[in-house]
């Protein structure tokens, strides 16, 4: 089974990609600091848009730097491309093949500004388009569903926070990563059982905030691609915009509610789905009053940071989608419909 | 009925609003032109992040200017604001009264960016905050599913993108759209009958793409918040990416295709959903070849142009939505567990 040997070399690529890319990633980003960007422009599809979403909070957060994700229909069937300045434009995309997302990076490099790739494939046409790359060294993916990637994607958008940033401290968190990315790992038993009582269920919601943002997404296309469950993604706070009334008693509510600056508001959501609406809660986080809302808690380290709880609650978040795809009697390695490398205009 | 009558007095308002906001809009282009803003940085939720994101897309291709959403959490609970430089920032909604969104626009402001409010209560704390106010005059919306204040937004920034480009043509596309309009609500009754079918419709699945991705967003928005199905809005490429793979024999799939420079590729998708996977289609369109593929095809005024499509398209999927909801005996004024205005921080 592809799916789930990727899944569980995640820590080891990680830890692998921290040692061999550092230099490379602090030379990026002194150019990158050297050139006076004031803005990032990012371009990228399906789950490499959601560690696109990570960079959003993590560079914004980080780094100062707003970040704009790009309508490539605006570049290819439009032929109306924005007018950018100043901007580092970084393509994430797994095969550095999809045509949409070079066209971005090309036409931004046409317009004078600096371009990054973020690529398993480091002579893809993404990265010879790119002033610089950033390889995954995920090696090769054989499951459609993306893992792996996922996670070397993010660590590269985290290893290039710490260098833009110089900050010492965010390089000792990488450095422990592996160690509680194995540990939540360690689940693995636990989901297989737990996964049995979703077996029947068809839609479901899946919430986070901030840094784990992404995060919901990233689950919800997993549960999308893999168990053809229909998993709708959203921010707490967009949630209680309206969609929040598509909920009834028993509706199943996946949420991402690690310890960090947003975890009251998380909290304060759980607790109201949990009290007024009676909904079905399965829960990643390191803090007991999320997990004892819970009728399904995944407990992930306590001491984790915030800022890396995404690389870390995504794989209970996989294995969970992986366990399911399997009670649900579905193919795990290749879904119905798609293909490995989606190529889109 | 509320719901009803505001879906209805669209046209009115939107005519209304060209003839008394159009000197206004042109004060305020005149003034961002002057300024020299190389970007748009744009904070809203719900109903008016729909609108958001046609201004992503009219002020991207028709004048050149890059928009970043903003992720107002950096803002108020992680309190690390990125430097947003050379933008202009706007507020969308409708009662200027969500804390996180006027938090991004007082924090962007004391950075020196030009500030804008897109507003139904031109006396609001949204409105304070800003340089300049567009006031979007839809009159006092009752039911908690927004229509004409989505509408009207959709028209400020329509009138913003015809001023700052000084294009004629844009101006008499703008005084034919209230005809066109009031053309797309005769289907009122057709759709009344169509939404019986979908009575125990409990998930779907809306595509748009460029222009009209706003209106995939907004179309799906309003199935939730009404008629409480799992309704899942996808740009046609991104869907292609991963969660084509829920769909199956049977499946709904809503979609807007009106004529324009997308339409191949909306009607290669609609294809391929027909064709290889025998979904059931609800196409909004104004060309036969997308309307043929539909079991229900829901006709748009011909000649209206693809950039005003999203004004227009919206209307008949607001009364399939509104009609859905009263065939599945909910409430069409206060749906569950929601409230009209939603303070989120």
């Amino acid at each position: 089974m592809s799916l789930y040997s990727e899944i569980n070399e995640q820590p080891q690529r990680i830890k692998a990609l921290l040692t061999s890319q550092r230099k490379t990633v602090e030379r990026v980003a002194a150019e990158i600091r050297k050139s006076g960007v004031q803005s990032v422009f990012l371009a990228a599809r399906g789950t490499s848009d959601n560690a696109g979403r990570y960079a959003q909070y993590l560079w914004g957060a980080r780094n100062g730097l707003p970040l704009a994700l790009a309508a490539p229909s605006l570049f290819t069937y439009y032929k109306q491309p924005p007018n950018v300045k100043n901007a580092l434009v970084v393509g994430i995309s797994q095969s550095g093949k999809s045509p949409d997302i070079v066209s971005v990076l090309e036409e931004c490099r046409r317009q004078g500004n600096l371009t990054l790739a973020v690529t398993n494939e480091p002579n893809s046409p993404l990265a010879q388009t790119s002033d610089f790359v950033l390889d995954i060294q995920a090696g090769a993916e054989k499951a459609v569903a993306a893992t792996k990637t996922y996670t070397t994607e993010l660590m590269a958008v985290a290893m290039l926070s710490a260098a833009l940033s110089e900050n010492k401290k965010m390089w000792q968190d990488l450095a422990k990563l592996p160690k509680w990315m194995s540990e939540a790992l360690t689940l693995d038993d636990f989901i297989a059982q737990a996964a049995q009582r979703y077996r029947y269920m068809d839609r479901a919601v899946v919430l986070g905030r901030g840094f784990n943002y992404c995060s919901a997404f990233e689950w919800a296309l997993k549960l999308k691609e893999l168990t053809y469950v229909y998993a709708e993604p959203y921010s707490a706070a967009d949630f209680a915009h309206g969609p929040i009334a598509m909920l009834d008693s028993g509706s199943p509510v996946f949420a991402f509610a690690p310890k960090g600056k947003v975890f009251d508001s998380m909290l304060e959501m759980l607790r109201r789905l949990r009290e007024q609406i009676s909904a079905e809660l399965i829960v990643i986080s390191n803090d007991k009053r999320a997990l004892s809302l819970a009728q399904t808690p995944l407990k992930i380290p306590v001491d984790a940071p915030e800022w890396l709880s995404p690389l870390i609650g995504i794989l209970p978040a996989q294995l969970f989608a992986y366990h399911l795809t399997r009670a649900k009697g579905y193919d795990t390695e290749q879904p119905r419909s798609i293909r490995k490398v989606t190529e889109t205009k």
